[in-house]
């Protein structure tokens, strides 16, 4: 269970250098009996927005682009998966 | 990994039965500790909390008094995590 979270940050894969280093954020939403119950296609979306509105509060320069969502289940548990990549800091 | 969620979930202490069956949500924010090179721990702990917001306005059903708010870490990834245990719908 110890490398889970870096599988899901990737950060077992290769080694992070300082020049390629980006900042990642993760929203994961899971949910037992599905997700189709408590969030519509359309919530969702609108549930991106806004959190891409507050990141970017926070971090400049990060727009919808940057946020990729999946879906993914197992065993009898739904998550939706929300990977933001910050952008590089000029 | 397979076990992961179910083991966050606890769903392999005990079985469900559908009478007391409720639906139980997790929502976590993770990041990698690099993201405190350019935020300060506060900022990123209030961008967290703020995303945490954004999430429970849409998922139907989740009131305050539901929460339950952790902060956890593993290896160079910290988490806000929130477990919500919802009541039925009706």
């Amino acid at each position: 269970m110890a490398g889970f979270w870096s599988k899901l940050f990737g950060t077992d894969e290769r080694p992070s250098s300082a020049q390629t280093a980006k900042d990642r954020l993760k929203v994961i939403v899971a949910s037992e009996q599905g997700l189709g119950r408590r969030l519509s296609q359309d919530k969702i979306d609108q549930m991106k927005k806004e959190i891409m509105q507050v990141v970017s509060r926070y971090v400049r320069g990060v727009g919808e682009d940057h946020i990729q969502m999946q879906v993914r289940s197992e065993a009898n548990i739904e998550m939706l998966e929300m990977n933001i990549n910050l952008p590089e800091e000029r």
